[in-house]
C-alpha cells in the first residue's frame, strides 16, 4: 500500500551536519568545526559513573518498573531550586515539565499549541530541530531578520502584524548556530511585541550556564510579568548529552497541557538517568563545576578566536561569542560558499552552511558555524591555520 | 496572556486508573486490580544491575554524549534477528525504529500520519494511550464493537465505509483491558478489510511474548504481503518498563518518515539504557527466561480465574486470558457499576471501571479491567474473595 502522509511531516531541510559528519568520519587527520557536541573535558565523567554505582543498586526495583510521568521529584525540585536562586525565576503560578533533554520540548511546544497555518518567529538562522518540529506540525516558520544584538523588534513587528502568529522562538544567550547574545534592552524591546501582538516567547537556553566573558543577563523568564514566557533549560552541556535531561518551566496552566500530551503521545522517560543527575546535583558542588566548564569552553574559543585574528581575511567576519559552543562566520557577499565549503572539506576542514540553520529552509546565505568544542586547541588552531588561509584565498587579505 | 490551545488537546477521558491509584496508596491491606504494572517477580534485576555494572564503565564518554539518532546499533540487530526468527517476519523492504518504550510509538505514529478529521479504528475498549494520541493530534477515535474474538469484522467495515479511515489500532495478543486474543482467522479478516479500504494496522504488541497457554497465533505483520502492517513491541512486558525500550518494525518508507519526524521533535533516547537491554539479550538465555516470565504470569492468571470461580456470582462473566496481564470482568446491564466499583474500594479492593477505556469516550459501560500483575496469589485469593462476595451482592447467586 502507500502510506499516503500529510506534507508537513514531507518536507525537509539540508542534512548539511550530517553530510560533514559523514564526509569526515574515518580521514585521518579530518578536524571538525562542524560537531554541536560539548566538550568531552567538560564532562564529569568519573562523577557520572560513581552517581550510576549507587543510583542503579540502592533501589533497582523502583527504576525498573513503571515510574512517575512527571518525572524523577528530587531532580525536580532541585531545577526549581536553581531557577528560583541562580536566576531569580518567580515560581508562583507556574510548573515544570522533566523532558527528555530541551530536544523533547522542541518538539512538544509546537505538537501542543500548532494549527495549520500558525506562524512562529525565530532567528533567521536558528536551531534545526525548533524550524523542523514547526513545519512538521503545519505551522510555518517565519525567519526575522537578525543584527549583532540577535532578532530586530520592528522586522518581528512586521511579521506580526500578519495575525498569524502563535509564538516566538529565541535562543537569547549564545544563540545556535550564531553565538550572539540578545542584551537586556532588546530583550526588552521583544517582550513589548510580544506583548503587544499577544505572543508567547518560547525561551530556549541549553547553553545559559556556559557564559565565560561578560556580564550576566536576565532571562526573559525573570522579568515575566504577563505569564507569556516558557523556558526550556537542560543538563546536556554541563553535565552530559547522553542522559537526556532536560526541562521546560513556564505558566501551569499550560505546562499542565504539555505534561497530559507528553503523558499520551511519549510516555515517561527512563527513571535511571533523571536520577543520576539528581545524585550528581546533590553530591558536588555544582557552581564549582560549572566555572570549570566554562573554563574549558573559554580556552577553546580562545584558541578559535586568536587563530582567527592571526590567520584570516580581514575580509570575513567572525562573531566573538561570550558563552555557548557556536561562533559564526560572514564571508564577502561576491564569495561563492559552496566551494569554499568544498575546499575546506578538501583540506580536511569541516564546517557548516548556513542553509542548515535557514528558518525559510531556503538553505542560501553567506555564513557557516563553526564549533569550537570537540576539536583540542591544538586541533583548533591548525584547522583554523588551514581555514584562514582559504579564506584569503577566496577573499584576499 | 491566555495561551490558545487547539481544541484537540483539550479532550480529556475520564482517568479512573489515577482515581484507584491515589485513593489507594498508603491504605493498609488494599488489593489493587487497577495498577498495569509488569510482575516484578518477572523482572531480572540482578542481571540488569550487573548490565548496568558492565555498560557504564565500559566506555561512558560514548554514554555521556550525544548518541545515534537511530538508537543503538546492537540493540537493534538483536531485535530484528528475534523478529525474523521467533516471528517469521520477513525484512525485507523493512525498517527498524528504536523506541522510548512502545509508549512513545502511541504519540509518534499518529504525529505522524493524522490530519483533522482522520478516523482510527480501534476496539471499542482500547489503551487509553492510544485513545488519547488519536484525539490530541485531531483524529477520531473511532471504537469498533468487539465479539470474544476481538474487533468484529463486518463492524469494522461499516465504520471503513465513510472512507475517512487512516489506519486500524489492534492490540491482537491479550488486548489491554479485556485479555482477548484474536484468532488467525479473524485476523486475516481483518486484514482483508483493511486491503479492501487501503488502511493500515498498527499492531501493538506488547504482551505478545508473555503467552502462558495456547497455541502460538501468528502476528498480523507476518502474512503482511501488501506492506500495510506497523508492528510494535517492547522489552517492557519481558526485561523492564522502567528502561524505556520498544521498538517499530515496519515498511522502510514509512519507519523513514517517522524516524525523521522521532529525531525533530522528540530527539535522541538515553544510550545507556538501550545498550543495558541489549548486553542483557547477549547474556542471558532469553527463551528461558520468558519461560521463566510465562510461568509467573500463569500462576497469578490462574490464581485470579480459579477464585473468580470459587467465590464469584454466575451472572459475571471473566475473560480467560491466555497470556499478557489483563481479565475483563462483565456485569449484567441491571448493576450499577458506579456503586458496585464504590463498594469494591470501600472494602480495600481495586478495579478500573471500562470507562478508562471507552474509544468513544463515552466513560460508560457495564465491565471492568482486573489486572493480576503486581499482588501476590495470597492478595489475588483474598481480593477475589472479598470482589466475589460482592458481586453475589449486586447480581446475586
Amino acid at each position: 500500500m502507500s502510506f499516503s502522509l500529510p506534507e508537513r511531516v514531507t518536507l525537509k531541510g539540508p542534512n548539511f551536519i550530517r553530510e560533514v559528519f559523514e564526509r569526515g568520519v574515518g580521514v585521518d587527520g579530518f578536524i571538525s568545526f562542524g560537531i554541536g557536541n560539548p566538550a568531552p573535558e567538560a564532562i564529569p565523567v568519573e562523577i557520572i559513573e560513581k552517581a550510576f554505582d549507587e543510583v542503579v543498586h540502592s533501589n533497582p526495583m523502583s527504576l525498573l518498573q513503571y515510574g512517575p510521568m512527571q518525572g524523577d521529584a528530587r531532580l525536580a525540585e532541585l531545577t526549581l531550586q536553581r531557577l528560583v536562586k541562580a536566576h531569580h525565576m518567580n515560581p508562583e503560578g507556574q510548573g515544570l515539565i522533566i523532558s527528555n533533554g530541551a530536544g523533547q520540548l522542541l518538539g512538544l511546544v509546537p505538537i501542543t499549541v500548532i494549527e495549520t497555518g500558525d506562524e512562529v518567529y525565530m532567528d533567521e538562522f536558528t536551531f534545526t530541530s525548533a524550524i523542523n518540529s514547526v513545519r512538521n506540525m503545519g505551522g510555518k516558520a517565519v525567519g526575522i531578520k537578525t543584527d549583532e544584538y540577535g532578532m530586530i523588534p520592528a522586522e518581528l513587528e512586521k511579521a506580526a502584524q500578519s495575525g498569524k502568529g502563535k509564538y516566538i522562538y529565541l535562543i537569547p544567550n549564545f544563540q545556535n548556530p550564531t553565538g550572539i547574545t540578545m542584551p537586556l534592552e532588546r530583550r526588552k524591546e521583544i517582550y513589548a511585541v510580544a506583548s503587544k501582538y499577544d505572543l508567547f516567547i518560547y525561551e530556549d537556553d541549553p547553553y545559559g550556564e556556559i557564559r565565560f566573558a561578560g556580564e550576566y543577563i536576565p532571562t526573559f523568564k525573570s522579568f515575566d510579568t504577563e505569564d507569556r514566557v516558557l523556558y526550556a533549560g537542560s543538563y546536556s552541556k554541563t553535565l552530559s548529552a547522553g542522559l537526556r535531561v532536560g526541562f521546560l518551566f513556564g505558566p501551569a496552566k499550560i505546562i499542565e497541557v504539555i505534561q497530559a500530551l507528553k503523558n499520551n503521545t511519549a510516555g515517561q522517560m527512563p527513571l535511571v538517568t533523571q536520577k543520576v543527575v539528581a545524585y550528581v546535583l546533590d553530591t558536588i558542588d555544582y557552581d564549582a563545576h560549572l566555572d570549570n566548564v566554562r573554563k574549558v569552553y573559554k580556552m577553546k574559543c580562545d584558541a578559535l578566536l586568536n587563530a582567527f585574528d592571526t590567520y584570516a581575511s580581514s575580509k570575513v567576519h567572525l562573531t566573538k561569542p561570550t558563552g555557548g559552543m557556536f561562533a559564526w562566520m560572514t564571508m564577502p557577499e561576491s564569495v561563492d560558499c559552496d566551494a569554499f565549503f568544498e575546499a575546506c572539506m578538501d583540506k580536511n576542514v569541516g564546517i557548516i552552511k548556513c542553509g542548515a540553520f535557514a528558518a525559510d529552509g531556503a538553505g542560501e546565505g553567506h555564513a557557516f558555524r563553526l564549533s569550537y568544542t570537540v576539536p583540542t586547541v591544538e586541533e583548533i588552531t591548525k584547522g583554523m591555520e588551514i581555514l584562514g588561509a582559504l579564506t584569503k584565498e577566496f577573499c584576499g587579505e
